[in-house]
């Protein structure tokens, strides 16, 4: 039974174990920084498919394959599948997932999709009706580009503050099993400080994740040296920094553990990405992929993982609105 | 601590109390069959608003107010609201629900978006650690429309199996309170039999209704006549037919308790509405419009709610995919 700390912040009895996580990445993902770890590289952009979007799907589809892999279990073991994507209708998941006939909690958290399908998965988990859940997201770059800015071959020019949509999937398989466990959480608040910059979405998200970080170590009386690594999705370098900032003028110094998948993921100077990674796909394969089968080997014991989400759409920006962002977070232990 | 039956299907041993519903409708809405029951109706398509957009985030606003007002809560007792809607990127729900300072869990189900949330809500307070949820939705005939369809300037006829996406929010809080109370539910498997056509979305949903409905009849092991109503959310007339000849075949037969919010939302024959109402308002509206008061007054005891939802996109249907459909159930009971 999950214990309640303060409004949105949680803290599990029964931890939820990573029992299997995958991360599938597409080819510049894969000349990246991290791209030895991950699960598999696929070189075609469409995956076999016809478009873009089936692709997607795809990467989708093929996270949870490998992670019920690893983690010994076939769908009909899986309970509940919580997942979504950026593409417009999530179909990036209801399409990839179709197949598997696991019941399915369609999620819409942008970018945050990750944390908050680990979280309700885990949630779901410690109320003791389900045995085994899975979180998975995914992004394209050739969906996003399209759906969110241009189509491709309008060739625009990319921003100094722009970052790169990660064509990757991450999927986590959970339930008994495995020594890396959800120990709590944080649900984010919807924070919105009037930036309209589609191009900057590093700095309309930085907020929403400081409000979450800021909640959870107050909730939970801990400091940032408590953790190994306190990693954020997809800010970005601009965004970071101003992370950074914000933590700094309430007291709190996160520079000692802070990290960013955004910024992990690529070889940022050499791979032309301005300000690092995005997409749901960026923080999911970071974490599926490197964070936690590190973790399982021993070089990290404690982590929180925040990713964040930006909840306009083009339609709402052409209309004159800000950006309203959202922050989710987990707390990951590993246990002996 | 919910007990687990079969997969997806749950039964909570802590029921979950509705202490607060409202339902917001705009004017066809309030002209038609069930208009008397609802909370306010909203004359102005704009709702004060510049665009529609912003319009229906305001009914989805409204109808948590009035929600939260009837229930004696305010925006801070409420630990977490899930909440989703149609619009790309669920901006309806946002938009709509940024200014509250919630913890916020966006999810997307399409049309089946008020089972949904309030299947999560319900498992999130049975797990023991939160203690006031909501679940909110809403859609609008012009956002609707243009997204899906056409312009409405386009002014397309409409075909025979067409149905009339709602204007309208329906808004449900749970805790503590109130004589009313989910006590089980079965999440949704996607299900798709092939169906393409956009303007028959209630053929293409109603095997996944009849999935869902044969998974919890079977792992509760009840039968149609031990429930008051079996209320579906937006199958329309001729998606109703369908289910009801599909549990048929099963050797179910619901036509003694069977009803759909789509079917009772208008008056059908007077309206133009072809085969009934449609979109995440139209369920949420009846429910917590019509049904959860009538209930509380003791007019019903148990209820099953079904809501269904059509998981494609217009690029999907572009690109030759059928539609993947999923339908979620909460069981509803009174209690003396």
């Amino acid at each position: 039974m999950a214990e309640f700390l303060t409004q949105g912040v949680f803290s599990l009895n029964n931890p939820a174990f990573l029992k299997g996580f995958a991360a599938v990445a597409g080819t510049k993902e894969g000349e990246g920084a991290l791209g030895s770890h991950f699960d598999r590289i696929v070189e075609d952009s469409h995956f076999g498919r016809k478009t873009w979007e089936q692709a997607e799907s795809q990467f989708q589809l093929e996270a949870v394959r490998i992670a019920a892999q690893k983690a010994c279990v076939t769908a009909d073991d899986i309970d509940v599948i919580c997942s979504g994507d950026l593409i417009n209708q999530c179909i990036g998941s209801t399409y990839g997932l179709r197949e598997l006939g696991v019941p399915f909690l369609g999620i819409y958290g942008a970018c945050s999709t990750m944390a908050e399908g680990l979280a309700i998965a885990s949630l779901l988990l410690d109320g003791g009706g389900f045995n085994t859940a899975a979180a998975v997201t995914s992004s394209h770059f050739s969906t996003a580009e399209r759906q969110f800015r241009a189509p491709l071959s309008y060739g625009g020019q990319r921003t100094p503050t722009s970052q790169w949509t990660a064509t990757a999937a991450g999927a986590a398989i959970l339930g008994e099993g495995g020594n890396c466990a959800i120990t709590g959480g944080c649900i984010g608040k919807i924070a919105d400080m009037g930036i309209s910059d589609i191009t900057n979405m590093g700095s309309a998200m930085a907020p929403a994740a400081a409000d979450t970080i800021f909640r959870y170590l107050s909730a939970t009386s801990t400091s940032p040296s408590d953790y190994d690594r306190i990693i954020t999705g997809d800010l970005g370098l601009v965004g970071s920094r101003l992370l950074l900032e914000i933590m700094d003028k309430q007291g709190i110094d996160l520079s000692a553990v802070h990290c960013d998948c955004g910024v992990m993921l690529y070889d940022i100077d050499a791979q032309d990405v301005h300000c690092g990674g995005s997409g749901c796909g960026c923080s999911a394969s970071v974490l599926c992929g490197y964070f936690l089968p590190e973790m399982a080997e021993g070089k990290f014991n404690r982590l929180l993982f925040i990713a964040t989400g930006a909840l306009m759409s083009p339609m709402s920006l052409q209309q004159g609105e800000s950006i309203p962002s959202v922050a989710h977070l987990v707390e990951i232990r590993r246990f002996q």
